[in-house]
C-alpha cells in the first residue's frame, strides 16, 4: 500500500473503505441478535450462490464488501448474547483493534530479530498473566520455564506432549527398534484434542489411557494410579499425563494435586488443560481450580475464550523452557542470528509447530491494559453469577434434573422425559434461531449444555432463552 | 459490543477509535520508508521501557493507541518496500479489511454448522485457486480429494506428513513392537519444517534422509531411488518424499516428475511444498515449475508469502482426503452433527491440528475479486522481472558472482572477497537499516540472498538498494 498505485489498493482508497469496514462491524453488533444463532442454510446453499469462476479483472471493493450479503446467511453467530453452545470464543473491541494493528503492521515474529517487540511484549504479557491468575511464578520467563502464545489448545498440547515424549525417551523416541513405548494417560472426559495430539506425535493408538472419573466427572487418582503400575509392570513406560481443569462436556476439575503427586512419585510429565477455565482465575475467588498446579511440566489456557481476546490466542506455559526448546528446535543457516546463537533473545519459532508468528502479543496488550484488572474480574465474576442463577431456575422448575456440579459458567441439564425427549428438544432449541446449545452424552444420557461468556449476555438473555427452552418443551407435550 | 455498556466497549466507541487504527495503518504505510528495516534496538531494551505491572483500572482505548509509540522501534518492517529478507510476507489493502471483518464476526469453523460459509467458501475458493494455478483437477473437492487453509507451510506438511505414516502403516504406526519403521527423504536444500514435522510426527531422529542435489541445488533422482533401495534393503519402510518448488536457500526446483515416478514405483507419499513458489504459477509462463505436479499426493503453497493474501494464510491440497481425515479425526460427542454424521458436508477440524479455525477464506475472497486474476498475475510478473534486472546488474558489476540460478524472484549472489569479507557487508548491510538481506551458506560459502516481492517495491527501489550495497563493499575496501 502506498499514495499511488494503479493496481494495488492506495492508502487513500484504504482510509475510505476501511471506515465503511469499521462500521459494517458497528452495524453488525448492533444488530446481532436479528441474525437466528445457528445458520439455517442447507448444505451446498452458499456455496451455489457464489460466482462460478474467478473473476479475471478486478472488482470495485464496495461491492467486495456487499458479498457479505451472500455469506451472512450461512454464518453461526458465535459474538451474539444468546449463543450458548461449545463453550464462549469471547470477542471485544479492544481485541478486534489491536489485531486489526498487528494484521497492518504485517510483521512475522518468527525469530527475536524479525520484530523484538513481536517477542518482547509476548514474554512481557505472559509474565503479567501468571501474577493475574496467581500461577506458579515457575512458568515466568524470570525462572527456567516460561509461556508462549499458540493457536489453540490443541497445539498447546501437542506441543506439551512432545516435550514429554522426548523427556520420557531421552530425546529418543522411536530411534531404533528398542526405544521404550510410551503411554499415556486422560480422563474419559478429556478434550478429544489430547486423544489426536497423541495420534500425531506418533505414539500409536495403543498408547492411550482413558482413567475413570467420580461422579463428579473428575479424574479418580487411585485409578490413575494403579493404571501406571500396572502399565510399567508390562513393560511400558508412563510418558504424559493430562489433567483437566474445566472439561469440555460439564466444567469438571481433576484433582491436579493428588494427580500431580503420582507423577512426581514415577517422573512423568504432567500437562494441565484449562482452556476454558483457567481465566476464571483472574478472581481470587475461583483459585481453589488451579489447587496444585504447582506440580505440572505445562499448562495452557485459551485468552480467545473467556478472556476477551479474540481467536486465535492460547497460551502454554512450561516450568522449563529447554525441554519444549530440545524438542522443537531446527536452525537452519538461514535463520541463524548473533543474539539467537548467543542465547540472549527468545525465538519463539523453537516453540510452536509454525515458524512463522502474527504479533497477537498485542492483543493481550489491549486487552488488559482497556479492561484493567478489575474490569476483567468484573467481566468472569457476572459469568459465573448469571449461570448460578440459570441453574437454580432449572432446579426450581422440577421438570428438568441437573447432571453435573456447575463449579463455573457451565449448567448440564436434562428433561425428566428421556433421551428422546431431550434429542428432540435440543433439535428444535437450535433450529429455532433463538439460541445455540451443544448436547453431550454423559452415562447414556443425552444431556444439554448451557454455556454463558459473550461479553453482552446479560441474565435477561438468560431468562429470556431459559423460558424459551421451557415452552419448546411443553409444545412437545 | 452493543449500543451500551459501562464495562464493554461500545460501538460508537468502536467505530470512533476504529478510525483511528484505520488511519493509523493508512499513516504507518505513507510513512514505512522512514523507519530503518531492520530494528535497531538491543534485547531487553523494548520490555525494559514497558510498565512493570498490569494495570488495576482500565485504560481510555485512544491512549493504549499511543502506546505503539513504545512498540515501534522494536519493528521489523516487512512490508517496507526495501524488505528483501526471507521470502516476502506480501499483505495487502484488501486482504488486511478482509481480515478485519473476519475478526469481527469471532465466529469459528471447525465445523459445517459452526459456520456453514466459513467452510463453503474455503472449499470454493480453494477450487478456483486449482484453475487459477493450472493445478491437477485431482485436488478439487469435487473429486476425491481437496483444499484446506493451514496456518503455516510448517503445518501443512506435517500434515501430510501423518497422512503418509498412516498410508504406509495402514493407520498402524507404532501399534506395537514390530511396527514399520519408517524413513523420510527431502533433498540437503529442503526447507527445516520438513524435519520439524518428522520429529514432531515421532518417526524418530534416524528416520530422515538427506538426499544430494545437483549443480542448480535440484534433488538428483538417482541418489533419491539408490537411498530408497538401500533402505528397503535393510528392512526400512520408505514412507514420505519431499520435493521442493522453489528452495529457501536458492528458489532451486526439484525434478517433480522423475521424483513422482520413483514414489508411484515404491508406493511412497509424494509432497510438494511450493511454500513460496507456488504463487508463480498464477502465470502461464511459469507453470513449468509444477511439471509432474499429477504424480503428488499432496502439495502446499503460502498465498500469505507471494499472493498478497497477508499471514496466516498456507494453502495444503490432498489427492485423497479420506487419507488426510483417518488420520487426524478424532470426533466426541460434543462435535456430532447431523450433517455431519450423514458424510454431507466437510469438517474441516478433521483436515487440522487446530480445532477451532478463523473464517481465513474470506481474505482470499478479497485479494481474488479486488485483483482479479490478471492484477495478481501482473503483481507476479512485474516481480520475476525486476529480480531479472537486479541479476543482470550484480552480473554486469563484475565484483560478484551469482552462485545459484534464479528462476523467480530471488538472487543469490556473494562478492568476490571471501567469506570474511561477505559476512561483513552483510552485517554492515542490515545494520545500516536502509534494507534487510537474509545470509545463507552454500558449499562452505557465504552468499547474500536479495528476495523481491513486497507489492510497494519498485525497480526504482530495487536499484538504490544494489547501489547501496556497492558503496557499503567499497566502504569496507
Amino acid at each position: 500500500m502506498n499514495k499511488t498505485s494503479k493496481l494495488h489498493m492506495t492508502t487513500d482508497e484504504f482510509r475510505k473503505e476501511g471506515y465503511k469496514v469499521i462500521d459494517w462491524i458497528a452495524d453488525y453488533y448492533e444488530n446481532i441478535e436479528s441474525y437466528p444463532v445457528l445458520s439455517k442454510v442447507k448444505p451446498g446453499e452458499i456455496r451455489n450462490s457464489l460466482p462460478k469462476d474467478p473473476p479475471l479483472k478486478g472488482r470495485n471493493y464496495s461491492e467486495i464488501i456487499d458479498d457479505m450479503d451472500l455469506m451472512m446467511p450461512g454464518m453461526t453467530h458465535w459474538q451474539s448474547p444468546n449463543f450458548h453452545a461449545f463453550f464462549t470464543c469471547a470477542s471485544s473491541g479492544p481485541a478486534i483493534l489491536a489485531d486489526l494493528i498487528s494484521t497492518g503492521l504485517g510483521t512475522v515474529g518468527m525469530l527475536w530479530e524479525t520484530s523484538p517487540s513481536c517477542t518482547e511484549v509476548e514474554t512481557h504479557v505472559l509474565d503479567w498473566l501468571v501474577d493475574m491468575l496467581a500461577l506458579p511464578q515457575k512458568f515466568k520467563s524470570t525462572s527456567s520455564g516460561g509461556g508462549v502464545i499458540q493457536d489453540t489448545a490443541s497445539s498447546s498440547t501437542l506441543i506439551s506432549l512432545i516435550g514429554a515424549r522426548e523427556h520420557a525417551t531421552n530425546g529418543d523416541f522411536n530411534t531404533d527398534r528398542d526405544s521404550k513405548r510410551l503411554t499415556a494417560y486422560v480422563s474419559s472426559q478429556s478434550h478429544s484434542s489430547i486423544e489426536k495430539a497423541i495420534k500425531i506425535a506418533g505414539l500409536g493408538k495403543n498408547a492411550i489411557r482413558l482413567i475413570d472419573v467420580d461422579d463428579e466427572f473428575a479424574m479418580i487418582p487411585e485409578k490413575l494410579s494403579d493404571q501406571i503400575k500396572a502399565d510399567i509392570d508390562k513393560g511400558l513406560t508412563p510418558g504424559f499425563v493430562c489433567a483437566t481443569v474445566g472439561t469440555t462436556n460439564t466444567t469438571a476439575i481433576d484433582p491436579i494435586k493428588e494427580i500431580g503427586k503420582i507423577c512426581k512419585e514415577h517422573n512423568i510429565w504432567l500437562h494441565v488443560d484449562a482452556a476454558m477455565a483457567g481465566s476464571a482465575a483472574l478472581c481470587p475467588e475461583y483459585r481453589f481450580i488451579h489447587d496444585g498446579l504447582e506440580l505440572a511440566n505445562s499448562y495452557t489456557f485459551n485468552p480467545h475464550k473467556w478472556m476477551l481476546t479474540n481467536f486465535d490466542c492460547s497460551v502454554l506455559y512450561v516450568q522449563d523452557r529447554e525441554k519444549i526448546i530440545n524438542a522443537m528446535s531446527v536452525v537452519p543457516e538461514y535463520l541463524k542470528t548473533k543474539d539467537g546463537d548467543a542465547g540472549a533473545v527468545i525465538n519463539y519459532m523453537d516453540w510452536s509447530i509454525p515458524l512463522g508468528r502474527k504479533f497477537r502479543a498485542l492483543k493481550l496488550w489491549h486487552v488488559i491494559n482497556y479492561y484493567g484488572v478489575e474490569g476483567m474480574q468484573k467481566y468472569i465474576k457476572e459469568n459465573v453469577e448469571d449461570t448460578q442463577t440459570l441453574r437454580k431456575w432449572i432446579e426450581e422448575d422440577g421438570n428438568y434434573e441437573i447432571v453435573a456440579p456447575t463449579p463455573l459458567n457451565l449448567v448440564c441439564f436434562r428433561h425428566k422425559n428421556g433421551n428422546e425427549f431431550n434429542l428432540k428438544l435440543h433439535e428444535k432449541i437450535n433450529q429455532s434461531g433463538k439460541t445455540y446449545l451443544t448436547r453431550t452424552k454423559i452415562n447414556g444420557n443425552y444431556i444439554l449444555r448451557f454455556s454463558i461468556g459473550q461479553p453482552t449476555t446479560t441474565i435477561d438473555h438468560v431468562r429470556k432463552t431459559w423460558d424459551f427452552i421451557k415452552e419448546t418443551a411443553n409444545s412437545l407435550g
